[in-house]
């Protein structure tokens, strides 16, 4: 008996390296196969450079949603479609400016400032002027309310450099952005100015999605790039400063948009599905090329390695090209909602929307027996980069599947040092993107999903 | 027996707790001096900026030498000095220009090459013509020898893009470049083009040392951009191409140069050296940035910050910017001679010079115990981004160390998929590198310092 369970011992561990030995030797082909025959760098040229910036209901959206479309086809979907769902449809509606004025001696002195509107914020639609009080909390804009009345607000609130993941900067300086607006027009303020949302060295103001309280007036918001920031609050910290801001931002009526979907049907669990994907729309003022469009056509290369590689899966895969994250996530909503709706079982879902640097490795919101098998994994994907895997996190895509059916979901980390010198700014074009960077960002992702594929979670 | 037994193992381990707590604490005070107050970036600005692209040898160099001396100085070095080296003096001569011309129909057509000298090379001096021949490996170029007398040999191996970690594609590639002129020149060649050492999306050449074989003709070489590398081995892939080489470069006399040693002297162990360095000098089409700008800036940023925490070392710790890395390393040998001279003993040594990305870990060419020591650092320098320990490794400059009394060593390991994008080309230019990541590299540097130092090796 004993010579027996030994035996049995002995086979389970040789079957079990033999499974890890022909797991690595499969994902060592997904990553052959990637940096040497990889379309990703050439999908993003393509997405970035021939249909550029697409906002939630722009013609370039549309333009993209085709593109994805025959690009889900071309790479060997069994199936692709676009899934229709209702999305927010916000205008810039034309140049945004601002211009700072004050006196010098006996001089009046303007200075242009480099600034965005944010999303989502109404126009000042004729030129605001108004003097510039300046805060670097909401805190101390409480402390000074009755300064504010009449006047623009000015956040200068700074990303705290020692976080190390700058995610972390993000989420919190992120409230000037998002709750900025509303907190001043409490206090009367007619306008607000955010410091950009980036520790970068240029002066690129940064957009992204103010959210307005209903109740409260509704006052034009502009982002301004890191040096006017600087140069603005040293000026008014010794006198006076007006500021003139001109805007045009509105919402027209909520238009259709469309997730776009490809699908492998697996062979095994047909009815077990297993999602990967990125968001397609992007702000405006570049060519989304990080956020999003590295993720998409991260997406699209999975579909066509696993492909190329003749992979059949057991499970479901969907790659999918989210609607509008940017401002509305009605494309993440609504794929849920389809989903429980016709009674997927959705296993997992992984995203990717923090841009196409180089491969860190995985954040995962998962039961902990979950994260246990996952780590078990640790040694498949180390040598392609992933050596972190953290809990928590996803992505705002999938998150509703979570909401909805409680899917376990996973978000690829690249490198997060360079992220927010892009963000929603100017500079997120193609050539901000780096092809090995985004193609190794391929392969873990390829990996973890044939992993999730192989074994289920 | 048994109670006093455990109440010892039990002190020991909250002695271990306790000591990795006030580890982590430390190393925590160094990244935050470091992310909030670092002076790298700046540094590196002056750097590339005023001094530039310094060949050893060149007047920007000495430049150079003037700038670290200072720079060690203002960092708060309790000495600083030069140590004086001879070093070869390789001077480019002019501009580096070459063009193809072939015939189309009837019509003889001239398309220009973009290309660079190798360093070492000889010039051509007079313009030089002939016809290319094409060969994608030294194993090719053999066995078409007999075709070889006359020609200009165009060695169009490419960077193997499966391996992860880019060093092994350079190890792989680099031969043609270092050999490839000798190895033609066996043959009756009297030029050569190699492709670029890189896999970059641009047509950049890369230049680099080239080590000619004294027995045989030193011909003229150069490397090209990645694009006409594919437009010159397809052009003569349909007919016949002669290329038109132009390039000056020469030895003068070989003259002196100087390490840059900044020290701070041990408290309890004043005759056990800690060296942490980079290489001063660069290679000249741009402003040696990347390599090895970023690594002296770390290695004074290192100074700074120790000294601004008021950190007393145990042992003395040598910050070095090293002359002549790039053709000939008699910095490091210099180095090392004066300390195996002196009965300085060694106990450890780092080096920068893999660029100043974001970083990913260490190399360390030590003991198994050694590097089982630094294994139990580990989760010390994990937050801060060092997640891969390789064995095997070190710096080119700290090697004769190790050859003259064995000094274990390692080298800083950052991301290196952007590496070769810049190494040796005109666009290793400040604006290259990231602050974020920049900073994020010395961090992980002071963070083993810090720790050898407290515990030894």
């Amino acid at each position: 008996m004993k010579t027996f369970i030994l035996f049995l011992s002995f086979s389970l561990q040789a079957f079990v390296s033999f499974s890890q030995d022909s797991d690595s030797l499969f994902i060592n082909r997904i990553s052959n196969q990637i940096l040497t025959n990889g379309k990703a760098y050439d999908d993003l040229r393509v997405l970035t450079k021939q249909v550029g910036g697409r906002l939630s209901g722009s013609p370039q959206m549309v333009k993209a949603e085709k593109w994805g479309l025959k690009a889900m086809q071309d790479a060997g979907a069994d199936k692709a479609w676009l899934q229709e769902c209702m999305v927010p449809h916000w205008v810039r509606g034309g140049t945004d400016e601002a211009s700072a004025s004050y006196t010098s001696g006996d001089k009046k002195q303007v200075h242009k400032l480099d600034v965005i509107a944010l999303g989502n914020s109404v126009g000042s639609m004729k030129p605001l002027t108004a003097p510039v009080i300046v805060v670097n909390s909401f805190d101390e804009l409480d402390k000074r309310k009755d300064e504010v009345k009449g006047k623009i607000v000015f956040y200068n609130y700074k990303f705290v450099p020692t976080f190390i993941h700058t995610f972390g900067s993000y989420g919190d300086a992120v409230r000037y952005r998002g709750g900025g607006p509303s907190h001043a027009a409490a206090y009367g303020a007619v306008g607000v100015i955010v410091r950009s949302m980036s520790h970068s060295t240029d002066n690129n103001p940064h957009t992204g999605a103010t959210n307005y309280v209903d109740s409260l007036a509704k006052i034009p918001a502009v982002a301004i790039g890191l040096k006017d920031a600087d140069w603005l609050s040293s000026q008014a910290a010794n006198g006076k400063v007006s500021v003139t801001i001109h805007t045009h931002g509105k919402f027209l009526p909520d238009t259709i948009g469309h997730n776009v979907i490809g699908e492998l049907r697996g062979s095994e669990f047909p009815n077990e599905f297993i999602t990967i994907g990125g968001h397609l729309d992007s702000w405006d003022p570049a060519e989304g090329a990080h956020d999003d469009g590295a993720g998409c056509v991260q997406t699209i290369e999975l579909l066509r390695t696993f492909k190329a590689l003749g992979y059949k899966p057991k499970r479901t895969i969907r790659f999918v090209l989210f609607a509008n994250e940017e401002n509305g996530g009605r494309g993440g909503a609504k794929y849920a909602e389809e989903a429980l709706s016709k009674g997927e079982k959705h296993i997992f879902a992984l995203e990717s929307d923090e841009g196409g640097f180089t491969p860190r490795g995985f954040s995962a919101t998962v039961s902990d027996s979950q994260f246990q098998k996952m780590q078990g994994w640790k040694d498949l994907l180390a040598p392609y980069g992933s050596c972190e895997w953290i809990r928590g996190g996803g992505g705002s895509d999938i998150g509703p599947l979570a909401k909805t059916q409680k899917t376990p979901l996973a978000g690829f980390m690249p490198d997060s040092q360079r992220y927010f010198d892009y963000h929603h700014a100017r500079n997120d074009v193609f050539e901000a993107v780096n092809k090995r960077e985004l193609e190794l960002g391929a392969v873990n992702m390829a990996g973890l999903i044939y992993l999730v594929d192989k074994y289920g979670l």
